[in-house]
């Protein structure tokens, strides 16, 4: 057993930590669940419209099976689950958000999940997680993006062996412009939060979380970092910065950047990548696109600007508290 | 020797027919550089606008060997080469267009393309291609899609063994809306192009465009299909529908469907893949996103509309002549 494990059932985890053992996959639907609605709860009152709450039930037959074009999406990797996707969109304070609560099953992982773990190879599988993105309107106020997940691969039947089983997380910011006390103050947070779990634990899991959210393909991280976490700080993401004007190039200059988040979620983003691979629901997987978006050859902001601090300043690996 | 490889060093190919014994490069060359200012003068000809053209250099030391952040990106899979990108954005036929010329080449070939041919492992090998997106400001006037390449891979040293080299290439068309005489006469005219090359040319190359250019996240084609190719047609493509009017809602469905085109490259393309992995040229692979894009949440047009018959009578695979 491993200590970062499950000292409780919301309890938070490196998804690199594996545990074996007993575990109670109906406690932590019932605590996901109830995250997902506080989260929604809070977003309502800030914004002040409501989210479009849209259940869903995964379908029985695999797209790919009732369409003779193309190789076949792995199947049939998801038998059965569902979820809740809640959706905010033209909001006064998300132009775009999205939180999602999903709970899918399988009887086979795809290539993507078995490659670094061998031995989940056969297993039949649970996975069920809340995942937030959330693209303010307002250019000063940064992407943000949290999810908590929770899995379960139980042995083949007759093998004696135990369940594997384990939680994931992060939470980290996307600015468009960056301000220092923003960037202290999110990473203090995280690392009080995860102060409990000892001295190591923020900095071992913000390097992680550095290096994860690293556009390869362009040498430059997606934002300024988090953590993987413990429990969920209050979405105060949004409240220094609502108030702050902005005009057509602060606008044209986040939809560039929201280019790189399209890029990062499509291209390096492993639950993307699971759940488009497996056959999960596209429009839930995708809600965390930004609503408006541009690209444009080889853009370099004019050096000394407030853009081209960003990029020199907020996006490198930098150690925030 | 396949009847369809190397008639001519111009001649076209199934990406899937491999050749070897000689073949000379240059001449390739030649023709491919010929063909992407022959396009260029063409365009620029019915834009009005020129061509930005940046001709490139690949820098010796890869992104991730200067950055301590992240897992390498495949290694020392290019040792070099360049290009010339020409783009044109903001013109008043093309709101974002590229040509892109290239020539690289390295000694370790990327798991995305040794996972099919595994004789080609540990070999040397050169690329080189001409790749054209055009994204029209018009939403009547499809974006266009056209690539020819030419890879060869070198024997080992002393092993006796012979290059292995072929050409490939398609070209395929994404309307916003759709008219049947656009795409018959389209894709007649990919017919007639490859009659000389056998009758079951063209229904092959194009079954396997169909099956190429498919969402599988979507169970969706990208667009209404074409081949894989001969010759240059001339660029005809937007002469029937630069004229025609379009205002706001034409261009926010523009811009919803340019998402799935930004969802194609980036999730399936494996010539993007390829690139982006093998530490390609960001700028230049990438040059084929749309200038503006939105996603919207679970987007369905309205019943009957113009926009519900493009999903409902283009985007499905259908035979136009």
């Amino acid at each position: 057993m491993n200590d970062h494990t499950h000292s409780t059932s919301k309890g938070v985890v490196n998804a690199g930590a594996v545990d074996t053992g007993t575990v109670d996959s109906s406690a932590v639907r019932t605590w996901l669940v109830g995250l997902q609605r506080q989260i929604v709860n809070a977003l309502e009152a800030e914004d002040g419209s409501r989210f479009r709450e849209d259940p869903w039930q995964r379908e029985s037959v695999a797209k790919s099976e009732q369409s003779k074009q193309s190789e076949p999406v792995e199947k049939p990797a998801l038998t059965g689950g569902g979820g809740l996707t809640c959706i905010l969109e033209g909001g006064a304070l998300l132009e775009r958000g999205g939180i999602g609560f999903s709970n899918v099953s399988g009887t086979r992982l795809p290539p993507s999940a078995t490659a670094a773990r061998p031995q989940l190879v056969g297993r039949h599988w649970e996975a069920m997680g809340v995942s937030l993105v959330l693209h303010p309107r307002n250019p000063y106020i940064p992407t943000v993006h949290l999810n908590v997940r929770f899995f379960v691969a139980q042995p083949v039947e007759g093998s004696g062996e135990e369940p594997i089983w384990w939680f994931g997380g992060g939470m980290d910011l996307t600015p468009y412009y960056g301000f220092e006390e923003d960037a202290a103050h999110f990473h203090r947070t995280c690392a009080d939060a995860l102060k409990p779990f000892g001295a190591d634990t923020y900095p071992r899991f913000k390097a992680w979380c550095d290096d994860y959210f690293f556009l390869k393909h362009r040498g430059e991280p997606r934002g300024i970092g988090g953590v993987f976490f413990d429990d969920l700080a209050e979405p105060d993401f949004a409240t220094a910065r609502r108030g702050h004007e902005y005009g057509e190039r602060e606008r044209s200059w986040q939809a560039l950047r929201r280019g790189r988040y399209v890029e990062f979620n499509l291209v390096w983003d492993r639950g993307t990548l699971f759940g488009l691979q497996s056959g999960g629901r596209t429009e839930s997987i995708l809600m965390s696109m930004p609503p408006g978006v541009q690209w444009a050859y080889d853009h370099h902001p004019e050096p000394g600007s407030p853009e081209a601090l960003l990029l020199s300043h907020y996006l490198v690996p930098r150690k925030w508290v």
